[in-house]
């Protein structure tokens, strides 16, 4: 059997095999944030010509499924057919929009007073040839001259050693070596013959518990060359890290789970290295970073002790593993640099995002706090830093929530409603886009603005009577924000439930980190906020809900995605790297699930804004009105 | 088709192959100096029903012929066979004579001061379980407590993160570890659960040019557990370095003369493992010493520029490797030790030789000469170490030489010829073992006593009418040694042209050398000789060839196969470990085969005793009589 594109391009496809896979099996790639299991809705295709099983409808309206959309996951072709591919499905990389984003990572890299200095270094030899008067080995030749050229300490890896002569001789006794420092020693990772400066690339990779992020960067000028980004395939198997921990665990598929997240990797590895045309060997390394679990799931550690009392992973600091090792498609030998965790519920996402937004040099006292599928708060300056994790869930990288979805094109980002007509007015992501989903910060602006006008009440209640666009749904009241060529997009009341549950949990967390180590909001100079918000987050609105603590605006700093910022600086500079490495023995974790205090701030947030209206003045004043 | 033993052993056999490699397949092995190629005569056979295709006779006697001898490489069934195996063409270990030597072995390790501290050390752990106060990682935790013992520096692989937490919880935190020390840190090679202490074992390896010798030992006490030897099947590509590294070169097979080496060490291994039932996860070191070349096809590194000028290794000192990196079937995490290598032919085999003979530690000026294929002499004290080589070929070790073998069971070692009534008085070795060939010692001894007799002359040329043991054979005069049952061991003119040209290489190098150095034979009081010879080697019928100097008696001290004593001694002791990379550090080559001084000796030296007959003034006094 085949299925035919509208582009004319042709696919075979196995009886029993979604169309999903197939298209994965050939090279296309379609958008998921459920892995396949039928339930987000986003990888719907149109069926033109030719019989298919459609086994789920979930997430099409009516309107879709007349006109011929299916779920390309769901969808097993029973003869040829022929299917459209909706843009919004397909999973893209970001091309040429990442110019201003490359250019703010060269800004911050300079402002840190780092010089470009890779992870991994290219040193080229110009060796001079054996004579009988100057009969050293190969090896010993390789060694002095760089011993001569000031290096300290060479590690060899013995598979090094079967080629070494060939590759020595091959162009003159000129090479180039790789070099990685990892325990106190230059290693080499690859040798090459001849002068082969150029070209060098690094990898960065971001693997959240929702969403995944890969970074080609050009090595020799810092440059972003391109974005990558899809859902964690993982989330079939839950959305939490807990739910994965259990799955590994108990049905013993932590080799599934591993599987699936290098493969997500690989596949946008691989998208980027087409589209730019750039040859495997050009890549040198890949820095990954993830909270404790992802770190423990991409590297293949068992991480079932993280989930129990008292909460143990199998490490922090992580010994250098390979690209072989790991199943990463580049060359085998590239190493793979995991970024240092703190505990089990702090990971190299945190540290990682503290060396990007400069926290450990600063001599005020600053907070971060990264709203990814769980929320970490850490405090402190350039003396000290503590760090704690506050559970907020999903929903702000769009998972949990009906028509959430992740800061791409597409996304609603800003929703406002007017105070008297309550009509909408809605901010996409992308040029001339047709919205497809609501991502955090329209999320966020969407609670604010129904909470002002009063469509929702303080508990996050759908009133009924208040605007036109509360109706019935089939799991119960539900506010619609998009309705628009057969497209109808919906906030649920257990949509409502759940954002609000999540912003209870970062202020708790604020709170109580706070609180343990005897300070107030008010000793905080600066809150640096990362997550998945996209360019976008309106604070007032944040500080509105109850999510952020109201401090003057000027406080706050909105930075993005932090984690793979972070890795992008380490890629590039191995003074950063090496400030990574102080920050994650720096920093002390307080575990906050133990705390009782947690549990009542938590239970305290629960409200729009907050139990104690007099926490968030300007609120209370609004509300007056 | 099936191959039936007398013991009622059945092995199935494909068509078109011969019996030896059916044999092997099935796990018995037989012995063959010429590695299948049908030369050596040594895997012979008696067909005792069913027909079989027989390609080649060389070496067998028409009695042998007419009884059903044929040789097992070179005959290939045609239907089922019975055949009989006869013991001196088993390939045996030496299993209980090993304990006298064993004592010996200990002994010496004593006498250099070093106590049992093996190459790879076991670490048993009892680690506190974590509580939520002392919750850091299982790494973490690992270090700490290797830290509070006293270890500076700790390399954990990332191959062993994968598992470190199921195994640390195990057996209720206990673990033990299996570590060597490398490049300046300890390494993790095992984590197993719970206490593992015993039993522990080593590998010894000697890779000879032609001899491969395999030592067991148990690290624990030291004792020699068995030895099991073999002709280097690399023979078949090549009796001597040269050919061997061409073949490697021009015919692009480094990988099946690798596969070769490590297939005989391999069977060896497997041979005494069963003999003494050992677990091969009780194996936790292998150490190899063997001449550069060997080192190098060993390890699978590319010999080509060894062979010419300025010849060069691509090591001479080795990272460590693993064992399932090189096919050694230990468990693949195993660390390989390379004796480390002078230059390209003076190698680990000569810097174990020095650490055997402890040579480095001699206060008054020594030398140390290792009479493999190629013979290698090693001169100085504990203040310099100048080395050198002198290619004397393989004749020593039994090959090239028609009736040579090794010396093992069946090997005259000893020659006596009567001196009025010429009769033969021969001495074997093994216990009621008729013989079956001619080592070193027995072509020194023999040589010696025909030229004293007169069988021979000056040239090494055998006089017709002297002795009715002369006769023609089919390459021209030979002198039968011994003759019964069926058996006929003769050396023939050609063998003696070689065993003159060994020992007049042998003397060249010695005295080039000297004289390189500015010193006399008179300047030394101590010449260490090593070799293949066995047990036995009579230094005053050395003396009378010409091979060693005219130095009183007292001087010389036999010590047999040194390399894989140095091999023992480094398996044992970290100390002696140390003492061999300090050797191979001091050591200075001196490459002769540039010196016109080292070919005017040798060819002084073609005669018996030497051209300069005043050298050997007993020998001289002798002839005179």
């Amino acid at each position: 059997m085949e299925i035919t594109l509208t582009s004319g391009k042709r696919i075979e496809i196995k009886p029993g095999t979604s169309i999903l896979e197939s298209l994965k099996n050939a090279g296309i790639y379609l958008t998921s944030s459920c892995g396949g299991k039928g339930t987000c809705g986003k990888c719907k295709i149109i069926i033109k010509s030719g019989q298919a099983v459609s086994k789920s409808k979930i997430k099409l309206s009516h309107e879709e499924v007349d006109k011929g959309y299916t779920l390309a996951c769901r969808t097993f072709p029973s003869e040829d057919v022929l299917i459209d591919i909706p843009k919004e499905s397909m999973l893209v990389v970001e091309g040429k929009v990442v110019t201003g984003k490359s250019k703010d990572l060269q800004t911050l890299l300079n402002s840190t007073g780092a010089k470009i200095d890779p992870l991994t270094e290219r040193i080229v030899l110009q060796l001079p040839p054996p004579t009988l008067d100057d009969n050293i080995s190969d090896l010993e030749r390789l060694r002095r001259e760089l011993f001569s050229k000031g290096m300290g300490c060479l590690r060899v890896p013995f598979r090094f050693m079967p080629d070494l002569a060939k590759t020595m001789r091959k162009e003159n006794w000129e090479i180039t070596l790789c070099t990685i420092h990892t325990e106190d020693c230059e290693e080499i990772i690859r040798i090459t013959p001849g002068k082969k400066k150029t070209p060098q690339y690094g990898v960065a990779v971001d693997i959240g518990t929702t969403t995944i992020v890969v970074f080609l960067i050009d090595l020799i000028n810092g440059e972003l060359v391109d974005i990558a980004s899809t859902y964690n395939s993982q989330i079939r198997f839950g959305d939490d890290v807990i739910t994965r921990i259990v799955h590994a665990t108990e049905h013993n598929k932590l080799k599934e789970l591993n599987d699936v997240v290098v493969t997500d990797i690989n596949v946008l590895l691989s998208i980027i290295r087409k589209n730019h045309r750039i040859n495997i060997d050009s890549i040198d390394c890949v820095v990954i970073t993830g909270n404790t679990t992802m770190t423990h799931l991409f590297l293949g550690l068992d991480p079932s002790a993280i989930r129990e009392e008292p909460y143990i992973p199998t490490a922090n600091a992580f010994p250098l593993s390979y690209a072989g090792e790991l199943g990463v498609k580049v060359n085998p030998n590239i190493p793979v640099y995991a970024f240092p965790c703190i505990a089990s519920y702090v990971g190299g996402d945190i540290v990682s995002g503290v060396l990007a937004t400069q926290l450990h040099k600063k001599q005020e006292l600053c907070m971060f706090i990264d709203i990814g599928t769980n929320g970490e708060i850490v405090l402190g300056n350039a003396e000290w830093l503590v760090a704690a994790a506050c559970s907020a869930g999903p929903c702000f990288e769009g998972s949990g929530i009906k028509h959430g979805m992740r800061a791409t094109d597409g996304a609603i980002e800003g929703v406002k409603i007017h105070p008297e007509t309550l009509k909408l007015e809605l901010k996409i992501i992308g040029d001339n886009v047709k919205p497809t989903g609501i991502c955090g910060s329209g999320m966020i602006d969407a609670i604010a603005e129904m909470f002002l006008t009063g469509i929702i009440d303080q508990k996050g209640k759908l009133q009924k009577d208040v605007s036109s666009n509360v109706r019935k749904g089939e799991g119960g009241l539900e506010f619609v924000v998009y309705s628009g060529d057969g497209m109808e997009l919906v906030l649920a009341e257990s949509d409502i439930e759940n954002i609000i549950r999540a912003k209870a949990a970062i202020y708790a967390g604020f709170s109580t980190l706070l609180k343990e180590v005897g300070y107030t909001f008010d000793d905080i100079q600066k809150i640096y906020i990362a997550g998945g918000f996209g360019k976008f987050l309106d604070i007032e609105k944040a500080i509105m809900i109850g999510m952020l603590p109201e401090l003057p605006k000027e406080k706050f700093e909105y930075k993005g995605n932090t984690s793979v910022t972070g890795a992008y600086l380490c890629l590039l500079s191995r003074k950063l790297r090496a400030e990574a490495e102080e920050i994650a023995k720096k920093m002390t974790y307080i575990e906050l699930s133990v705390s009782h205090s947690f549990m009542n701030e938590y239970v305290s947030g629960l409200f729009i804004p907050h139990t104690n209206i007099d926490a968030f003045p300007s609120v209370k004043k609004l509300m007056e009105k």
